[in-house]
């Protein structure tokens, strides 16, 4: 069965993001997973649009969430966090999506260490949105509404 | 304690592979893991055999089948999907194995993109079976059958 | 002297979007560059801000340009094309710069080659934005508002 | 023409399996390539089918009999040996072919040096079946047996 | 809150250490993690410490831990296993810790294959003691006194 | 608008080939561009065909003479001198193109530094020709001649 | 004995030339082997030269097909199929000659997969033609005739 | 013609080398290139001799500048910027000079990013001159004049 | 003859350890070598056991020691300094070895520059022990003492 | 059955040795290979042995010959030509010899072209001689002499 | 103590340049060292400054002697040799200085063999001369001189 | 001055060959470097030639004697050990030679770890003999007393 236009957009967040706010504020700033989440809320109400917001540490989790966004979400963005270097299996579980999606990071993870340069997720989703800070989730929002809508 | 002839061959799946059928169907065929395993299951029977069939899409609960499968097994069917590429984790479960252990993929991993042609699993099995679609699953079968004859 | 709330914002075009419309419609879609620019000033004039739009082939030209969007502009969204891949002047242009700076591209460029994956611009922006087609523009017009804001 | 029902399978040996029972027995085990030849012979005819069954130390002869098995045979099974992982020319025979194909070996090669973990054959065939050891030749016939049934 | 003085030190052991003693004994010697765990509490014991041992085969839930240690636990000790080499995940929960941490492994992993030789979690901690056995653990636990006294 | 039989063929050099009889004789030979264009020239109007014979040390202004031919010409040679290694930009002004292209080296450039054998050109062109010294314009001319003959 | 204007050039062929119509036609296109030959003795006439045409599977009979040339023929022309890649041997025939040398493809081989980029037989002739097809034949005899002129 | 004593030394300098003074003074310094030109007309003059000073941000054009300099010149100061790691075009000019050519760096570009320190230009000049900041100008300027004396 | 009880621990210092308190104190502190030595003097009374410590910039003298090691110490901790990295002699020096030996580094020289990443000693030591500065002595001790109980 | 004492040596010499005297002589000199045969038979006769001496093109034959060997020499001296660089064939042939091997060279294969740095047959034999010209087939008779006294 | 006016340069000379004048003297010219020192004496005299100047072959003793320049010299010039190449001894001893170092070359590295281009000394210097011949002493002499001013 | 026939044959041992008969017997035999000694005095005398022979620990100790040797040898033999690998200071005075020189060693370094199969040594001698144990020490004599004739 399509998605309609009821569902919501899953944004969906990798290893480590749950501490954002106390690990390396130099790099990620100083809001919380839970501010993101209600700035996002607020940004996709404002397109009339629904959020399924969750985080996890876990790789097998992510990649059971990509695949449920299948047949329940508009369109997906994903912060995979360090998977995003490391996981052919969220790859393949993009790889089986239809609806839109949007690889977010909150730095611009090219002016890191050298291993986050390599991206699998890159080459499974639409478009890409990194550098931005928190105000990322916003533009991804907007994205995905304009690409839904 | 040794395995003995009454315990069954465990045939485990990796990430994604409960979404066979739907995902990629150009690559993995239109068949369910349902489907094959039911034909598995079959083929097992034909060699007096018994089944475990599981699928996760978490390397760590893959891990502690394969240890489970030390003691509870008679031979080990591992489609490790993308772990394949990426577990060393499996990899060192599967080297505590002295069991016969078998490499199953669905497709021809070697005509994919490039990061699929390295895989940790090969390392640590006895043999390797794969491109044969479905049916690769009762070639490992087969295969285990014969191994433990 | 430091650039005041009345410049512009720079957008700059690097070699062959000239084309667009024309090369290889499949990966860049149908609309011109001209088509791009409207839209964005449309963009911009919404938040208030005008817009300089620029392209030249010349790598020479955009690193002159991006200098002098040192001192005239409030931030610069580049598309730098086929010099993304292979120019140093032009990192070394972007490092100069206080100003916010966006990477921009309207494919996805790591779902193409892999001599297109690497970014000597990713090291010297802020953010990058990418695979979003055409309206790519607007949402670099959007995150650059949204950094001077 | 097609191949016909009546066609046999390809049983193609390269270099050194002539050896085989002599030479690195800890590798290739005790059996000779006539005791290969003999037991798949009893498989095939279990199946109804015939074998055209050889060996050469030759590349260029491996070419020449991959290119025959074009038109003459119903399914292909290459243990190419050490040409595996030299021979593009053998790719290219491979690639010719509508038959179904598969890359045979004894021993799991990716359990070996690094230099032989790279097989051009993966590149043009349908199926592979490495490590199972002579047993591995019932298999590629049941295998070939299913792909043409 | 800072850490006080009262807590534990944290050891956390990753995936198939749970299968110590059994799994190639050759390389990891003969004792059980229970063994080692008893060893390390009557060494923490000496030093007035107490131990918070545990064991996950799970990448994400050793993510967990670490995000606990960094406010419940003085020291941290990790002998990651395979997520050593594979895990950007934990080397980010790593870099999030301000108390000392400590990589331990029971064997030298660069006398065994090669990508064993390539950690991440090295990246991320304070010190690093490899090759010393079981004995590893309470040069550990000691290493990790002498930090906090 | 289609290229109709009356547009001409492009010949366009790269940098330094102004220099042509002048610099490193012994890898070039004595004759100049001058020398070379009136020779293609004479083999053009053999053909019945007229030549736009261009140099240029801009890589940007070799890209717009390839867009350029897009429209204008009937086929294009290019001898792309040093940018034949470096330049990503003219490879993208190549893929633009629907006539016939040819790549056109005076010396083999694979008898040279390692770094001379790599060429983005060749991704983007029909054919190459490569070693023939200054009748290599000649065998290009005829080439192109036949291609659209 | 140095070669005598009576003598003729050698066109060599190397591995699945002669199933040139057969094989990958998308790349190869419909013409034989047969059909080429007809074709270059009719453009060697033309200069009032003759050709020796043969094609081989075997690397040892390209080998001494090139050092007969040595002495037999005025010029060379070698299509080495995928010898082109990996045969060191047919390099150092190649570098035994002083008569002029071309290789040859129908392809453009740098289009293609990546390990077909890199030549031996590059480092060892005088020109190199390819991409043209068919007509590659026509040109190279061009090419030889006028290097021998 | 062979170059004069009457002649000037050329001192050519690279993209973005205009805004010395401005871009990344901690690694640059505060002198502006004016300065710069100053010192260096004072410093030949001091040795009888006279400077053609330019600066470039297109790599044509210091190609073509290069070319100049082999006539009109009698020695060649490089301080290529960015085009330094990229340019083959510019290492083609060095090597049609006869004339000596130095290349100079204000920094020591062996202490920056990795991808600074391969330097095309090397390959092609007489001499070296890296990390003395704006004295480099004359210690190139006493080299140049060492060398023509 | 075997070692005995009786023999001391060798304790030998690689190039520019007797800088230490001087060289770079940000990565390895203010304390001198004469400092360390006195402290893992008491500290190998405290098991009843004496050193030889001594230091030496010449890689020759290094190896020498270590072969002295081989009949005259019960064990040997090694900190190579830069010759960990570069020093192939010494890892032979160390394969002679029939006593435990312990390679050691006052900093984490996985989070340095990336050439230090790679140690030849660890290929010829039973343990490693790095990151733990000036302490990392005593721990060193430890662990010796643990081996030779 | 074990090789005797009455067995000959076994001299087998690859692609291209047949031209000695003749291809590249300012490399290998101008003697012939029959020159070479008759100098090793005479020192092989010092040494009360006989030769069997033969030179092929063909892979596959060199592989037969050496697998003759097996059984029929007292030990191999092979000079593998250039298929001393690419041959796994030949090095899997080497591997099942229980007699003594001699990898050996008329030049010293490290100061040629960097592809003739990697030799397959050095992974098989006993002992290589490179770089003494045609004094080192007697040397390689010395030698096999010796290994067989 | 920190070094006064009154103070040497040092100017120290790696392994075999006491061959100077003798080897290989296409690269390195006819003058021996002593000829060097006495000019390089001649021009620090010039300057009001004297020198220790010295030469070893030993790694070992010119870290040695770079310890002592720490504090006995106002700057330090060094022709390291081979050991620019492998040394990481040198390149540790010669960032513990607080004055000015130059890496001094005769010959421009970069255009020799490709392991000569990598040098460990470069990112512990302040400046880098190379290319000159022995000219470059007299350069590195008043670059120092000009540092310590 | 040229060297006399009266001079001996240089015969240059390098670290930890001293340790013969003891270190790894395994790869290196039983025999001490004294037994080697009195084996090539003997043969050496059996030509009419003395031997010098010696033994250092110290890469520049090796760098000197030969230097030495080009003066005072007639041939140099030079066993390098693990300099072998990492020495470019040992290449550059064998660069210096005019002698005859031959790199020896007693196992076939290419059947052991990688980082062994590099020889920077191979880049400077005339031949090379290795894996024939100690009687190589003879072969080296043979061959040196041969060049030299």
């Amino acid at each position: 069965m399509a998605p309609t236009a009821k569902q919501p957009i899953y944004i969906l967040n990798g290893p480590n993001l749950n501490m954002l706010g106390t690990r390396e504020p130099e790099i990620y700033g100083h809001e919380t997973l839970a501010d993101l989440e209600a700035a996002a809320r607020t940004r996709a109400a404002s397109h009339g649009l629904e959020l399924v917001f969750r985080q996890s540490n876990h790789e097998g989790e992510l990649v059971a969430w990509i695949q449920e966004a299948r047949t329940e979400a508009v369109a997906l963005i994903l912060n995979a966090g360090a998977y995003t270097h490391t996981s052919v299996a969220i790859l393949d579980a993009l790889k089986s999506l239809s609806i839109p999606s949007i690889e977010l990071h909150l730095s611009n993870i090219h002016r890191r260490e050298s291993f986050r340069s390599h991206s699998y997720v890159s080459f499974g989703v639409t478009g890409i949105i990194a550098g931005f800070g928190p105000r990322g989730y916003d533009l991804a929002v907007d994205a995905a509404a304009g690409m839904i809508g």
